[in-house]
């Protein structure tokens, strides 16, 4: 076994604190992947607080990983000593299952095994990023392209994803409307990504104060949704939303900014249900769909097409002793868009 | 003005009685049709009550009309006199949006003119089909083909369009599975419709006296949704999900019925919104949607496909004097499965 230092919550009451722990040991299959940075999404802190229900504690969260390859199984093929790689929110699934076979490992129908609070095949607690290394099948790591820096690209791995894949499923691109609700981790990158698709995006926002972030990433418009006048400006003005939000809201005024036949897809998830009434769903055919993240060839598809088209999240690097003040902001939406662990600060 | 008898609503609290009204004349590219028979749809009942709202009194329900060609305008072209005719849900549309320029007029950006409880271009209500006699713009006619009874295919008008246009427009047919909730005026159509298409049909309702119904129908499967087993047995089991029941229910244990990429169909509308969770969507990506009747060429599809596969409504002819007590036993779920009017009571 591999003794290994990490972050951890040791309860869902706890803040984090230092944390020793094994890895196993590197399997034929698997690389060690030394960690040199991990961003922090919103989705952590949930788990840390166990606010969705069935959070495993102790828990070393973080599934925005960037790292070196340390070493490598005798079986490994695709990556050698060096390599610079990404792991995600899953480090396996059935590989079985007609999603696994699709390359769709995040809709696993036994369930994907979460980089974190999660359970291993063996029964073993998972443990994220927030430590200084990891010992993932190979199966389950993509490549960090050249063109993008490791800090820069680590919330690539959940954010980036988390947004490109469902513009690409719905096949999001020039003459399409789009608007982008919420502007924070992932709604910064929905602007950008969608952007580089062409899309004419619209961010739809609580807050004034993100208006000038929303014109700086791409955005061709912005409006607060605070104002009421909002609500009838748009109407029916969009072909999709992206609804990156994490609070609960009222989805009902939101599905009324769709075209006939549009799409409000959910990449937020409330920790409460919300008050759905059919009839704006059923008087434009409209509809209301979720996606969760995207699958590991999806996740390599979304960083070569990052780097292509040089964008990388807007980061905040912090040393991991300040995980704890980092939360805090982040629930109070004080960054822009993302603040991303630099691991050597755990040496 | 042309002088017509029909039953009418004056309040949200009345029942229905005898009520003489003005048909306007016949225009230029207008046909007055003579109704033989109109169904009873529970959206009447919601309307005639006043239950969704903005309802406009008095009130002459009724948008499952069938009847007979007795004039044409001068301007006519499609129809002749003695054509057997049907007419739906609304009787006119902007006709110049880009919906009304596919032919979705049911989705028209200015508003389709209901075929009751509407307002008409002139800024007069309209009134439906439970009368003699109607007047209506020769494109808001459907032809009734000769293969269909006159009564049968009255709720084809409504209840069959409601169904058939979203099983086309999402492309269901062999090889997919389809649950039908609720057996009722809206579900039997779409059981036998789903069967016509060769899909596998599970009809999921409140009620086991349903069963036999649903065997005799075609559906391949049945069950309870008073049984929590039935939640378990059918998770992640149908590609699509059309629910047509008109009672607030728990949309998120059905979504969980979905398969990955599972789209779940609204056709009826609860007069109060449920509360609705994000993971059930997002964890699987499935899709919640609304659909509303079809357009005028789609209902002309839906009468020759009904036509060409021997589909008519179960029904129960009731002469109009009996309307009320229809109602009455609408609401307890009492029909199999549509109640239709013969006005030749009325004369």
């Amino acid at each position: 076994m591999l003794p290994t230092s990490g972050y951890a919550a040791l309860t869902a009451n706890a803040v984090l604190k230092p944390f020793s722990f094994e890895r196993r040991d590197v399997g034929d299959h698997d690389v060690l992947i030394t960690i040199t940075h991990c961003g922090i999404c919103h989705s952590d802190i949930h788990q840390a607080r166990d606010e969705w229900g069935g959070s495993l504690f102790p828990m070393v969260p973080g599934h925005e990983i960037v790292g070196t390859v340390a070493t490598v199984g005798s079986a490994v093929k695709k990556w050698l000593v060096g390599d610079r790689v990404g792991v995600g929110c899953f480090v396996d699934s059935c590989r079985t299952c007609p999603a696994c076979r699709e390359g769709l490992e995040q809709y696993c129908e036994a369930g994907m095994v979460l980089t974190y609070s999660g359970r291993d095949k063996e029964g073993r607690i998972t443990q994220g990023g927030y430590s200084t290394q990891l010992v993932v099948d190979e199966q389950y790591v993509v490549r960090i392209p050249d063109g993008l820096s490791s800090a820069g690209a680590a919330p690539l791995l959940c954010a980036g994803i988390t947004t490109y894949s469902p513009l690409r499923h719905w096949g999001v691109g020039k003459y399409h409307k789009l608007a982008v609700v919420g502007l924070g981790g992932l709604g910064h990158m929905a602007v950008k990504i969608g952007n580089a698709l062409g899309t004419e995006v619209t961010v739809l926002s609580t807050s004034e104060s993100k208006r000038k972030d929303a014109e700086r990433l791409g955005a061709a418009d912005f409006a607060v949704t605070a104002t009421p006048q909002t609500f009838t400006k748009f109407q029916r003005r969009f072909d999709f939303i992206l609804d990156t939000v994490s609070a609960p809201h009222d989805y009902n005024a939101y599905i009324n900014l769709l075209k006939t036949d549009g799409t409000m897809i959910l990449v937020g998830v409330p920790d409460k249900p919300t008050l759905l009434e059919a009839f704006p769903l059923i008087l434009h055919r409209r509809r209301l769909a979720g996606s969760v993240i995207g699958g590991i060839r999806e996740t390599q598809a979304m960083l070569d097409f990052c780097a292509e088209h040089r964008i990388e999240s807007d980061i905040e690097v912090v040393p991991i002793q300040q995980v704890n003040e980092a939360y805090e902001r982040v629930l109070k939406g004080d960054v822009r868009f993302r603040f991303v662990i630099d691991l050597a600060s755990l040496k």
